[in-house]
């Protein structure tokens, strides 16, 4: 018989020899996410289990990242909580305050190998699929259960698997053609599916591309979003962890695959527009000025993004009354954008640096906008009033659109 | 006759010949600051007074700073409020989200010069007096009569003068001896008299160091804090602005002139114990746990700061347990930090360095400390619930001891 990766990586999971599409399976879980925002509650609801210690003190992870640092009593009062939780339990694995997005540092830190079982409280856990391993997000009481047993039930998924090939144009990123599959199967594209991203395109992506892909098959409705592990996922893993890991591939027959081929040779410049993450047209048709512009987040906040907007705000000034938000994903990547300078870039052309957190992403506590405004962002949502006043208006970039953007005051493409 | 500063200054602005301790004087004002949080009470006041311009578009100055970027849809509301504000009346000098702290920005942008009458919409605004200035916080609603008119009214204070000298010792800095002069003469010790910093060891301080000394003197409850302008002063001012400037010194036989005279040269480093700013006592005779550490704020973000925390940090880290928090002042401070390789120094040591702006300081939205937690900060206030929960402690130290007390996770010497 013929199985896809996710088949293969939740039979082997929860033991058995095989699963199909449909099946429900109980599958011992490998690491367990939760952070400051969504933890307390399945702390709570683990109290409420009555065991006293956590499964495996080594296979959970906390990082704070979306109220750091604390904005209010509240996050300053689950802060505490979260802290109190980590030492009563042990928990290797905790990240205070200054270390970054969860779904950045899980696999900068060596969390996250290939064939591994990932879950979170936070929806976009499916981002660690670029390495190759089944993430995704669950419930705060559901994950009360996983640091009870270390286990949890999952209903098979069926696999949308997008071929992709073609060389991308100069301007044009993973973020593009993320935009533009969910643009092509819309929101509920792939509801309750695995979702694959292979073909030529994606083997040539670095690991930072893939983890874009991987981060929105969430906004398509995906339970994950999967690359198959290969020689670029090895060399990421290799200074980072130790761990075993196995690499699962898809069966191109497996009956449960459907396969999409997209050709991105042609593909231009993305945007997503109010108020739907699948509203998404090519950046030359859409003219529209803005009030500020978000770099980060965990669909674009690394390295790779923070240098390819660098290159266009170089030497250039953000446009007069539009705020430039730049929030690196992880200290590791504050740390070597600090070291290549471009830190210094994005300060002297009047950029809002902080640290690293979630940012406006979630219109949380920081650079939410008002009635009226309009926001460009490398997140990865834009329904209404994600980023604030729900009479605002959120667009999603690739971060070169969002640089050009900021310098024009308009959105704009990257030449 | 003989007369203080203080009387010098407000008999010109008053357009008098001499004006006296305990007269009320109408005086027009040269620079009147608003920002974020007391503005729009301002702007809604001046609206009511049915005046349609503001008295001079040149002389109001307006900085975002202490909800930056908006961690809220108030202040998404208000900032959108302000911004039009300054639009409709033309206002020149309008700082955005990523300018900094309003009382750094002020001097550093050429605002201040000595002689003038300066008023703002928050109590530090006597910062400025460390340039030769006349300046003091003032309500929301005078801001108004400001606004409309550029007359304000003032009971002309009496002065109370330390004449400080000695040289201080290695490792004790203008904040040891401003916590020293409040724990002298207590909270309410300058009740609305003005105060004058003088002697040797001012004339040897840094302009850096005066705005250290004159930012507190509200918290003794001083109408401003003033240090006599001299050749410092001028050099500081002298790339920042052409704008004529007038210099006041003190006849030390005016009748309104109390004189303390202070040696600082034993004075050992200070910190200011919860919950008054007046509990001073030495750091040898502290020795507390902290939970969290601030470098920041109007009183102690200025570069000379980062450079001395810096110093400590270099190769060293945060004690495990404990964040510590780096928020330069102003972007200026912040570039030059960067180009210093501080910035890098502070990330490498584990803190988490943000975007200019006033931080913990006011228990806003950045970085609040729960119940139980303890902050030791280089900020101007402790009172109870300053910096987040009333059952939370605040103490108040220089730059030096934050940065030594961060890497022991206890309140300790430089050494």
């Amino acid at each position: 018989m013929s199985y896809t990766m996710s088949e293969k990586i939740l039979a082997k999971s929860s033991n058995k020899n095989k699963v199909e599409s449909g099946e429900i399976v109980m599958a011992d879980i490998d690491i367990a996410m939760t952070h400051d925002l969504t933890g307390p509650l399945s702390v709570q609801e683990f109290k409420k289990i009555g065991i006293e210690k956590v499964w495996d003190n080594k296979k959970i992870v906390i990082p704070f990242d979306h109220q750091v640092p604390a904005d209010s009593l509240d996050a300053a009062d689950n802060h505490i909580a979260m802290r109190e939780f980590v030492k009563e339990q042990n928990i290797e694995s905790f990240y205070d305050v200054n270390a970054g997005v969860c779904h950045q540092i899980l696999p900068e830190l060596g969390h996250v190998v290939p064939g591994e079982l990932i879950v979170g409280t936070d929806s976009h856990t499916c981002t660690h699929g670029a390495l190759g391993a089944f993430a995704t997000g669950i419930g705060s009481t559901d994950m009360a259960m996983v640091f009870a047993k270390g286990k949890l039930w999952f209903k098979v998924p069926e696999t949308l698997r997008f071929n992709i090939t073609g060389d991308l144009r100069k301007n044009v990123f993973a973020k593009d053609v993320i935009l533009n599959l969910i643009g092509l199967v819309g929101a509920d594209g792939a509801t309750y599916r695995a979702v694959e991203y292979a073909g030529d395109t994606v083997s040539q992506m670095s690991i930072s591309d893939r983890m874009v892909l991987s981060n929105m098959a969430i906004e398509m409705g995906g339970k994950t979003g999967l690359v198959e592990a290969d020689s670029k996922t090895l060399d990421y893993i290799k200074n980072r962890t130790n761990k075993a890991y196995e690499i699962f591939k898809t069966d191109l027959d497996a009956p449960s695959l459907e396969i999409i081929d997209v050709d991105v040779s042609d593909l231009e410049p993305q945007v997503a527009c109010p108020h739907n993450v699948d509203n998404v047209k090519p950046v030359s048709e859409v003219d529209t000025e803005i009030d500020q512009v978000f770099l980060g987040s965990c669909t674009n906040g690394r390295l790779d993004d923070l240098r390819d907007a660098a290159k266009i705000l170089k030497g250039n000034k953000v446009a007069k009354g539009v705020r430039m938000l730049v929030i690196p994903a992880s200290k590791e990547v504050y740390t070597k954008a600090l070291d290549e300078g471009l830190i210094k870039i994005f300060v002297d052309a009047d950029c809002l640096v902080t640290n690293p957190c979630c940012g406006p992403c979630l219109g949380g506590h920081v650079g939410l906008i008002g009635p009226g405004e309009v926001s460009l962002s490398t997140s990865n949502r834009n329904f209404k009033g994600r980023q604030g006043s729900p009479d605002g208006k959120v667009y999603l970039s690739s971060a070169a659109v969002a640089a050009a953007s900021a310098i024009n005051g308009r959105i704009s493409l990257p030449e």
